[in-house]
């Protein structure tokens, strides 16, 4: 079991596409209970399920396995609830922390939400000049919740 | 991906007892939805991550994954939806066959639910002279239910 603490910013602006490589993920969801998500995700040619409990302050449980990628397709393609989630996902170094850029697709095409995973809830963290509003706990941006309450129902 | 086949019996007596050695089965829930059940469990000291899919006539698409004993415990204990299920689970081979009878505990204590996994559905079954009641398909004697529904609540 991993702990995951990561705050998440809108960017401000698009400098941080400078350089940035993009890679495609597609995931999807057998749970969206937030005490119990369980994800089906493919991130270029590789697949995982991933189950995470309660978000606590920063912080969350995480249980993260590698699983063929047929399975993964066919999960997403039959199982899981509707719509699956498409995103490209650039990492920007900055500041000695990889920052993880989310460009959505789809349903929640025009959302762009920027992560960055600590080791602890209180380290500093230096901000690239692109990052905006904070939302780190906003549940609205929780990818979960981005299949029922998609961006395009936000406006 | 592996599909399920399988029918259900009661026993109508404990003749299935004879020299049957059991392994105890601690189980529970990241997802009741009968369109994606994701079960966490324990078999002795294994464990297993298993997401299936919804029942048509006696089939059903399952994916199960190995994972590790300490994560499966921290699971059961702090993520899965309350009761988890315990049980002792019996194999008793019979006509060509293995039947797996479940003793359950707790919530559950007092349901025997006899199984046997077959290659297609309609596969000719030899019943042991133990089998009683078919409850293949009834919906209150599937595991995830079972947590929402307790046999100690059908009486």
């Amino acid at each position: 079991m991993a702990t995951e603490i990561e705050r998440k910013f809108i960017p401000r602006t698009d400098n941080w596409r400078d350089g940035a490589g993009g890679v495609r993920y597609r995931q999807g969801y057998l749970s969206t209970d937030s005490e119990r998500t369980v994800r089906v995700r493919t991130a270029g040619d590789k697949a995982f399920l991933t189950i995470k409990g309660k978000t606590v302050g920063a912080s969350r449980a995480e249980y993260e396995y590698a699983i063929p990628r047929d399975d993964a397709d066919a999960m997403l393609d039959q199982l899981c609830r509707r719509p699956i989630i498409e995103k490209v996902r650039y990492k920007i170094s900055h500041g000695g922390l990889i920052w993880e850029v989310d460009e959505f697709e789809g349903e929640n095409a025009g959302l762009v939400i920027a992560e960055v995973e600590l080791s602890s809830e209180d380290q500093a963290v230096e901000l690239p000049d692109w990052a905006g509003q904070e939302v780190t706990g906003d549940p609205r941006y929780y990818n979960a919740n981005l299949i029922s309450n998609p961006y395009s129902n936000w406006k």
